[in-house]
Order: structure tokens, then C-alpha cells, then sequence
């Protein structure tokens, strides 16, 4: 698999963004998790002064062989014609998009369809979807090291094109199976509370998916190594989001993590590079089941909480003025020596 | 005290929205908050393509005779150097303002000093900070109508001005004190529960500032009427702020609340007019103790949990764009029918 070079921020710069940050006209404190992502930019960016420039989503896209197995409420076809709908400029996340002004990207990593080629779709297509990883590995080791690269290949377009901050969602019926089979091997907590209702399942769908996951990991019968989990249990559009989200850290990137299956996606990056965690940003937590578990296994405190769960980098979006906010804080707000206004204490 | 003629929003219109944002292209409540806010702002303004019209921030400020006693750890000196710091632009509201395009309007309901009169602050001055209500009465009966009187005025010229949606913030050293004392007033929650640290008070600090509260609240000879408690423990900005939000709701404007003591103004509206609630979302739960107590008194769900406690609007501008995100979302993303999407389920 394709190596990455991510370091860790120089944490020498703490000191002096958290004197210019306690000195703004403000109680210390007081501007709460606007502090904290200030910090954390600030850190990433190795500067006092730091800014966000061109905000662009990727969706990743792609079916899973375990849809097979009536693990979602939702029909495959889905996969598709979102993928085609995120196109069109009228989905859930286009008017995100638009109001925050992020460019979108839509990368057809493993759709089971023949995608219209003048869309602007990014064909980095795998296969027609994963095989069923009921009975066998989901991709070949080629196909995931393939993922990694063309993941990877996508931030370097982002990054000449100027973005320094950039939200990764998914597209792809089956997915949650697949995150909650990583969530469960990476984190150790028990599959029961790993599994959830992807897009609506009722109590008794929720049942049979459970069984269909723990018979596919009864089956397993790999090395238990990270990279054999990746590739036994991914799907085509989780495994590229790794690689897209390694090289936006090694770049210097800030990641916005959307939902519950970017999230797993950045718990499996960080389980190969534990420095990419210092570049991520969790946006959202959702009402996925298991979401609240992984997000506290990663130590992550998420922005919001707005009961979303739609995916497609929703979470992530919506969490971007948050982020926005800081950024300004620390940039517009005045010293209190500045402003003549007596210190709070 | 002036009279408000507030109207629930007709519940009928509840069914079309609610079958509206139900065929968006998502799974049913997929989009969580934001489907509870399109909802409640298509209700208020009773139709399926609501929308957000220049957004206004008015800060009201004072001082409090309770000041006096030590309640808090900032100095009475800040309230007139804050009043006059966010008109200069680099406060922490004013770069909020900026980003989400909100006019800001700066109110001197009751500043202990003489502002001067060429930076744009609305003269409402009642008097020179409240009485110290440890002793008496916070403000006489024909200052809180007056309060009222020019809360609702402002509100009216906001209104000529084309807003229809307004947040509300205040500056006032003192005013988390008189907060707790119409908190558990209003609430019956104990008055030990209501107090916190204010702007940055230590154990000892608030152990004093629940001590003097104690004594106040002991001292109080009232009729016990809503009325009397408004009058008797109100801060001059508190009292404007409650005449502003009933103004607001009586012209169907949304109001977004901001923190602790802009959540007390609207407990207190709502004990004259329930229906006040209704025009309500609520922007943030932040770190003074008590805040969520309030927020769950009224049955209030926050937009956001950011940890701030700086008031002047701050909570309830941060929230602004995920109300934005809930008007854009019903009113630019394609059905179901439209889109050409399976419906999930």
C-alpha cells in the first residue's frame, strides 16, 4: 500500500496561539469549542493567522456485496441515482454546498452501473460493486491499494486547486455493515453495539443485520492485521476516503469528518497513521447507533449533534461555519490591550 | 404594561409541510434538526417555501445594583467599555455578525456612563444601572413599562427595516445574578441550582454570589405576581429584552435566544404570554450553570452545546446558518417524485 509522510504538528507554536487566544475581549474560556478550533487550526497551519480556503466535499460513491444479504432498507439502485443526483445540484447536500460555498466532487469508486460521462463524475471505478463479504474478502489487495492511490490522487487535485479544508461523505447502500465491521475489529467494542439503522431499518431489520455480521465475521478467517480488515470488510468509496484522508494530512489539510462511516473511515486511517487524527475535525454526531461509541473511542468531540444521518458529507457541511467562526474569532476579535476594555480577570 | 396580541401559528398548515419535508430526497428524518426547524419556521411564517430576511442582533446593555455586592468577578466598568466596544467593530459578536450577515444594533437600556452620542448606540438609557434589589426593588413599575414600551419599538423599526428573524443578546455585569433569581422564581427550581459562575467566578465566588442571592430572595416582599418578580429583581436590558421578544412574536418574527440570560427573558415572556414560545428556537446551551435546567424547564431543545458563556448573541448567531440550512433544505431540495430517486422506503 501506498506509504504517506504525516507528522504531527509542531506543537511548540500552543503556546503563543493560546496567549493571543486567552488575550481576545472575551472571559477566558468563554468562547468555548470556538477556542479549541481555533487552537487546533492555528497548530495545522503553524500560524497565529490562519484561513480556510476553497472548502470542497468529496463524495465518494460505490455498492457492497453484502446488500445482498437484505441488510438495508434501502434498494442498491440507490447507489446510482444518488450518485447521478448529487449531479444535479438538488440533494441533500448541494444546498450545503452552495451556502457555504464548497465546491463538491463526486467520485464513482465502485458504482454497479454504467454512470453518465458528462456529468462530471469522477470515474475511478473499481468494480461493480464489492464482492459479499459473507463468503469472501470484499477487494483484492490490488483493488484496495488501488483505492488508496486514486484516494489520495483526488486530494492532490484539491490541493492545486488551492483547498486547504475538505469534507469526505459516502455514497453507497450496505455501507454501515461494512463500518460496523470495522468499527468492531478496531475499537474491540462488542459488533451488538456496533450495528444500528443505516437508513431505517426497523427493530427486526436491525436483528437480521446483526446476524448477517456476525455470521460474516464467525467466517473470517484473515490475519486480524489493520490493512486484512481494511480490505475484508471495506467498501470501495471507505477505503479511498482513507487514502484521500492520509494525503490531506500529509498535506496539511484540515479533514471535516462527516457521519458514522467517515468516522470509521478515519478510525481505520489513524489505525495505520495515529498522527492523522491531529488533522480531523469531527463535524457531526449522528443518531446512527454506535456512532456516540466510536467517536468517544477516537476521543472526538464532535461540533454538533443534529440527529442527521443521511451521510454524503452532510454532517461535515453543516459543521463548517463552527469551524468558520474560529478562524474569525482569532483573526478579527481584539486584544483586550487593543480595545482599552478592563481585563475580565 | 403594554398589551401583546400573540397568535399561535395555525396548526393546520402542519400537515403539508410536514408531507413536504417527508418527500424530500432523503430517508424520513434523515436531516434530524433541520427538518424540526423547517418545520417550525414554515409554521410560523404559514407557508412551504419560508424564508430568513435580514437577520438583526440587538444587544441591549445595563448595569445592576446588585453589582454592588460582589456578585460578579468583572467589574461594573466593563458593561459601558463593552457598549461601546461592539460598535467599534472587533468584539466577539461583531465578527459573527459579519459572517452571517446580521445588522447589529447596540442599545443603552441602563449603562452606568455617559456614552457618547456619535457612535450609532440607541439611547433607551432608563437610569444609571438598576437598585441594588438586596434592599428594594430592582426598577420601578413605570421603568419596567417603559422597558417594554421601547423593546417592542425597536422591534417595530426592525420590522420596518424587513427583518424576520431577529436574535437577542445583552451586556450587563450583574445580570446572570438576576437571571437565577427569576429562574427559580419562575421554574421552582432551587435556587442553589440556578447560580453559577457568571463571567468567571471560583467556588468561593459563587458560594458569596448564592449567599446574596439567598438574602435577596429572603428580603422579598412582593405580591409574588410574574409582574412584581420582573420588576423586582430585572435588569433595565432583561426587561427591554422581554418587551423586544413579545414584540417580535406578536408580528411573526422568529427569535432566536441566545444563552442563560436571554433564556430567562423568554421564561419570563412566557409566564405573560405562553404562546411567545412558539416563535422561539433556541440557539444554544452553554456553560453557565443552570442553562440546561432552563432549557429543559421550557422543553427547549438547542441547536448547539458549544460551551460559550459570553452572551451579547454570540450562541444564537452560531446557530443562525443551521437554521438557514433548514429554509434552503425545504425550499431547494427535489422530491422524490421530482429527482426520479426510489423512495428509501
Amino acid at each position: 500500500m501506498k506509504t504517506f509522510k504525516i507528522e504531527r504538528p509542531n506543537a511548540a507554536m500552543q503556546t503563543p496561539l493560546r496567549f493571543k487566544i486567552d488575550n481576545l475581549t472575551k472571559p477566558k474560556g468563554s468562547l468555548g469549542t470556538l477556542e479549541e478550533l481555533a487552537l487546533q487550526v492555528g497548530l495545522i497551519q503553524q500560524t497565529l493567522s490562519p484561513s480556510l480556503k476553497c472548502p470542497q466535499n468529496i463524495i465518494f460513491c460505490a455498492d457492497h456485496g453484502i446488500e445482498a444479504e437484505g441488510v438495508s432498507v434501502s434498494p442498491r439502485e440507490v447507489t446510482w441515482q444518488q450518485t447521478i443526483h448529487f449531479t444535479q445540484g438538488n440533494g441533500g447536500v448541494n444546498f450545503l454546498c452552495r451556502q457555504h460555498g464548497f465546491q463538491l466532487k463526486v467520485v464513482d469508486a465502485g458504482v454497479d452501473y454504467d454512470l453518465p460521462t458528462d456529468r462530471g463524475i469522477i470515474d475511478k471505478k473499481i468494480r461493480k460493486g464489492t464482492r459479499n463479504f459473507l463468503y469472501e474478502a470484499a477487494m483484492t489487495e490490488d483493488e484496495m491499494n488501488r483505492c488508496v492511490e486514486y484516494g489520495a490522487e483526488i486530494v492532490h487535485q484539491c490541493h492545486n486547486e488551492g483547498s486547504n479544508v475538505l469534507s469526505f461523505g459516502e455514497m453507497g447502500i450496505g455501507n454501515t455493515s461494512a463500518s460496523s465491521l470495522w468499527m468492531t475489529c478496531f475499537t474491540g467494542i462488542p459488533l451488538l453495539q456496533c450495528v444500528g439503522a443505516g437508513s431505517g431499518l426497523n427493530n427486526d431489520g436491525i436483528r437480521h443485520k446483526y446476524g448477517v455480521l456476525k455470521r460474516a465475521l464467525d467466517n473470517y478467517a484473515g490475519d486480524g492485521s489493520t490493512i486484512d480488515i481494511i480490505r475484508y470488510f471495506g467498501g470501495y468509496e471507505m477505503v479511498m476516503a482513507i487514502g484521500a484522508m492520509l494525503q490531506a494530512a500529509e498535506l496539511g489539510i484540515i479533514i471535516l469528518v462527516d457521519g458514522f462511516i467517515m468516522t470509521n473511515c478515519i478510525l481505520a486511517a489513524s489505525k495505520l497513521y495515529p498522527e492523522v487524527l491531529d488533522y480531523a475535525v469531527f463535524g457531526h454526531c449522528g443518531d446512527e447507533s454506535g456512532h456516540r461509541l466510536v467517536l468517544n473511542a477516537l476521543q472526538a468531540k464532535p461540533i454538533l449533534s443534529l440527529g442527521l444521518r443521511l451521510g454524503e458529507g452532510t454532517g461535515a457541511i453543516c459543521a463548517y461555519p463552527i469551524l468558520d467562526s474560529a478562524v474569525r474569532m482569532i483573526n478579527e476579535m481584539d486584544s483586550f490591550v487593543g480595545a482599552s476594555v478592563t481585563k475580565y480577570f
